[in-house]
């Protein structure tokens, strides 16, 4: 096999070298009676290309780590307030902007600046109330999974499954949105960059993939610095001009035309449905807050109170930015523009740094935190993967940890379908905007009445006001849900709304299939097996005479245990041939009857199946039909050309014979060396 | 399996309505002692899913034609004229346009039009004796294969190397040429197309190829009546401009500002080099000459006298119709033009049949007899691929045919390729045109001299004269491919001088693999094999108990002579859960040994082979080691979904063990019913 292994070299079978009862020493440790444990070179590669594979494997993904290291996986309050809420603290760079857009395309001029300061306020509030709820999530739910295990306990399967899927295109939009406008926010300070926008977002795409490949803790701490980073030059930045608006009197830049025939504008009558497009706007400020309560197993112990902790910081540290951003921009009258684009708060740090140095570290530190936000679906992405292939609503691999302690599949998926988004999106965050917050407000709705049912149910102490709490996230999420549904619908919600009824039936179809299957599987446990029941008739379909077929017919002839049960098939269109092939044959495989098979159609294998079935309704009606063992010579691939070259028919053959009754698929590869003449 | 087969429905084992000893009847009618030949409803599916895919593809490629339904698919002269002429006869469409063009960018004024007159006549002298030289091919290699066949015999392996990826080569670039010119006659009678030329140019392709894998005589009856119908039309406007421009004194359409300025420039001194490059791109003229001698076979006998007769009456047309055309393109002075499309043929016609039904008929038909110069590749490619693959030189599956009597993978190859090649070329016939005629001249020469070779050997009644038209023929070739390659060598002759020796060192490696593999498999004729000689040790993989791994077991059990060389191997993470599985196991399932690994790196795969290893390693050194059948319980996947769903750890196992050193793997699929509790 290509990159496969061979027995272990230098290990010969009958190697005196070694004794032969201690031969398992390096690969197996004895652990019990019939019990072995396996070291780490029981899964290393003994061939020359496999271990090659294996040293780049160790190079991009890092060693493989023991079940017994994820404990020293944990995060930190620290690292973990890095790692989880970037994906909130970064939204702040683009909701000021998305805000003024809704205004700016409602036409309802210069009060387009100071109503946004007064919608952010109010989706700061919101953002209070939702934490709070929240808070409450991680401390009656220690082991993560956050709305879907909360729904699960207290909401049943369907609510559950909506919540889970809520989080899934959730989770795949946040690295779609986050890279998007990382991409821009480079593009605000390298104006040269703006046609590769695409490409530079699949490239980092692409390279966080690989990083969470490599394994949690590698993450935290990688990424904890450029968080801290941006907190602090943003505080800089918003103190900075805070300071020059209140006691300088500074109004901002030069207007551009744009800005100044904005500015002029009276304030026109601004309606109820204008400002809910603003608020639904700037309500994905709110993304990523549920993360934390996802994410809590990955905390240091005490699990619970960690994350609670990590959660309200995290909501205070979120608001304040929002809120002063937001300031900044309505007070130094800045529009987002296009043409070269040049986002709002690029426009912001630029006037307040001016064109320094300090302007280019602060871009290059949002980017960084935008790629961090990004980051964060690949913690908990493939978490709910997994648990919901644990429950059997994903296929089982999703499950299995990879070897640096990762969930691979599931990381795999999310990189390939949030590159997939980007691409269609061409890396435009203002596109994928509405998309991106009918999700997280269905989530908030489910968890917070998945709350409500849990203190009714539990009735612990305090609950009636830990009820009002999360009854008031609850309504508050709905309505809100509704609104951003509703006025986003035309401009992409739809695809949300159509999503998740299907992700949610496709869920339940993948667990009804398991449940299916272990139905049918299942065995009683009182019922004691104890022989083999069936005759064996074997069957070796053969091209002639070689010694890979003479192999496969020694091989057959040994599984058979009555003579008479054994045969080789071949099927040709020229039976002179055959006549040949059979004169041979009974003078060099005596005691193996030939069957030739003419097939005027060229086809091979249906003859083949054909001619099986007819043995099976040619056995007699009183006895119990045989199971049938093909034993199908194979010629071993060496490179990967050998698959092109070799084995085309018998690949064919077994692909019609999986799944036959009574039939059992003996592969004998050919091996050099293997053969023996008698 | 999906679309598989069942047990034919209706018969199971023990059906007491059929007697026993005639239910083969049906399927296969016995044709002597241990012989049986198939009807086709042996090959019939017996699934739904199966006979929906069996009348799609019906539907799509006909019925399946039997062996000796081949004869009939003989094409008569008439046909063969019509599909292998297509390709030399429809080069007229564009020879003249790259002569002229090729005068144009030299910048030689009005001596254009009067200088491509004389370059087409040397043209048509030399396609004259390519021709006659060809004539003989047909003759001496009445099994065709073309220059192939002739250096094979006469010059050997490397020259006929170079002969087939010179052939296989332009076989590809017939198609995209073609095509590429068809679709150009379409957008110059129908400018609204001009943007969508490289999408009706893929489509076309893929039609074609549909209807190749159709098979031969419906392409013959398609075919044949577009080609007459362009000869008609075709002669009637050579015969009406030369009517008007001998007797009417017609000069041409309203010329265009680049027209006059053209004319009006006075005929400089035109140098050699000029003249070399305007005959190099008119030689594109002569590709397709070899397609009859290729192709002899495919004619009704007597299938020699009938392919030189059909290849004199091609080369008489083509070398009157390129004549004729460049005639007129000079004395009516037309020019190419680019924005519009406007080919040189199509703006002769539209001046011979002015803006009326006569031109957009003629556009039609030159665009349908391009796209049968395309078919013509489709018959010759696949051909030359089955008699390599014969040969050792292409993978073997390019000598099956198909259910229609057609090669279906040097079909699909030849579409995929082609295709490629015109989306890069952007269906631009110009671009393809240095690349095309260098492969044609190689051909042309490694084919003389082969004949010249053929003559020195069989020395014939008449072989001095008849090898001195090739050994001219040789001779002259021999310079043009020369003077082609040099004078086109950067706008792309180039890139067939690299991939001529590329393709002939892949076809000797491929030809190296299955003679080192015939070889390694031979038997000595005189051996006789008795008996196995190995012990056989049983290891079963299992997950637990479940009906699928009793079955598994059940069958482990029945193979293992020796019950102490019988195992089961369960590896786990959760040495708590293995304890429970034992106490279990030992209950339900005694006399069957059970193995624990524990594998805290979570591997499943490297234990196993590791295990696997160790027992070798294990057994006593004077004592041949055992075949190990590593037992593979193996859940039938129902539904295409299924396979996502399951088996996912029992294929990478597999992947692993094949080609592991005297190991058999046995699938055991489970399919409901099958286990019995005993």
């Amino acid at each position: 096999m290509i990159g496969g292994r061979r027995p272990i070299s230098g290990r010969k079978p009958g190697d005196k070298r070694i004794r032969v009862d201690r031969v398992h020493s390096p690969y197996f440790r004895y652990t019990g009676r019939g019990q072995l444990t396996a070291k780490a070179a029981a899964s290393a590669p003994t061939t020359a290309l496999g271990r090659f594979n294996q040293r780049v494997k160790a190079f991009l993904l890092g060693r493989p780590l023991a079940n017994e290291e994820e404990i020293g996986q944990r995060l930190s309050k620290k690292k973990a307030l890095a790692i989880f809420s970037s994906d909130a603290i970064s939204s702040s760079a683009y909701a000021t902007e998305e805000i003024i857009l809704a205004f700016l395309l409602a036409g309802v001029g210069s009060a387009a600046f100071s109503l946004s300061i007064e919608v952010s306020v109010a989706i700061a509030v919101l953002l209070g109330i939702v934490a709070f709820s929240y808070r409450q999530v991680c401390i009656a739910y220690p082991s993560g999974g956050g709305s879907y295990s909360v729904s699960k306990a207290n909401l049943g399967r369907n609510a559950s499954l909506v919540a889970a899927s809520a989080l899934l295109i959730d989770y795949t939009l946040t690295v779609a949105v986050s890279t998007s406008s990382a991409v821009e926010q480079i593009a605000s300070a390298v104006p040269a960059l703006h046609d590769w926008t695409v490409v530079i977002a699949i490239t980092a795409i692409a390279l966080i993939t690989l990083g969470n490949l490599r394994g949690l803790r590698e993450a935290g701490s990688i990424f904890a610095i450029p968080t801290y980073l941006f907190l602090g030059s943003a505080f800089l930045m918003i103190g900075l001009g805070v300071f020059r608006i209140l006691f300088m009197g500074d109004t901002g830049p030069t207007p551009s035309p744009a800005v100044i025939r904005v500015t002029q504008e009276t304030a026109t009558n601004v309606g109820i449905l204008i400002l809910l497009r603003a608020f639904a706007s700037g309500a994905v400020a709110l993304t990523g807050t549920e993360a934390i309560a996802t994410g809590v197993p990955a905390f240091e112990p005490p699990e619970s109170r960690n994350a609670a902790r990590t959660l309200m910081a995290m909501a205070i540290i979120l608001g304040t930015l929002f809120i002063g951003i937001t300031f900044l921009a309505s007070n130094f009258h800045i529009l987002p523009m296009e043409f070269p684009k040049q986002t709002v708060i690029a426009q912001i740090a630029r006037h307040v740094y001016g064109d320094t140095v300090g302007f280019y570290l602060f871009q290059a530190f949002t980017a960084l935190l935008l790629f961090l936000a990004a980051n964060t679906s690949y913690i908990a992405f493939p978490r709910l993967a997994a648990v919901l292939g644990e429950d059997g609503f994903f296929p089982r691999q999703f499950a299995f940890r990879g070897d640096r302690l990762a969930f691979s599949t599931g990381i795999l998926l999310l990189g390939v379908v949030a590159g997939a988004v980007v691409i269609s999106a061409q890396a435009r965050t203002h596109a994928l905007i509405p998309l991106y917050a009918v999700g997280v407000f269905i989530d908030f709705t489910i968890a917070q009445t998945g709350m409500v049912r849990h203190w009714l149910r539990t009735r612990e102490l305090g609950w009636r006001y830990r009820l009002a709490i999360n009854a008031v996230g609850a309504t508050l999420t709905l309505i809100i849900a509704i609104v951003v549904t509703s006025v986003k619908f035309v401009d992409g919600a739809w695809l949300v709304v159509v999503l998740i009824p299907t992700l949610v039936a496709a869920m339940r179809f993948v667990r009804r299939q398991y449940d299916a299957q272990a139905k049918e599987l299942e065995v009683r446990d009182d019922l004691v097996f104890q022989r083999p029941h069936r005759e064996q008739r074997v069957v070796i379909p053969v091209n002639g005479i070689n010694r890979s077929v003479v192999q496969a017919v020694m091989f057959g002839k040994s599984l058979a245990t009555d003579p008479s049960l054994l045969q080789a098939v071949y099927v040709t269109t020229d039976l002179d041939e055959a006549e040949l092939l059979r004169e041979r044959w009974e003078r060099q495989l005596p005691g193996v009857p030939l069957v030739v098979v003419e097939s005027p159609y060229r086809a091979l294998v249906g003859p083949v199946i054909t001619y099986l079935d007819v043995l099976d309704m040619a056995w007699p009606p009183d006895k119990e039909a045989p199971t049938t063992i093909v034993v199908l010579p194979e010629y071993v691939a060496k490179h990967w050309w050998d698959r092109l070259l070799y084995n085309q028919t018998a690949k064919r053959l077994k692909g019609e014979l999986v799944g036959r009754e009574h039939t059992v698929i003996a592969d004998v590869p050919y091996r050099r060396t293997e053969l023996r003449e008698a």
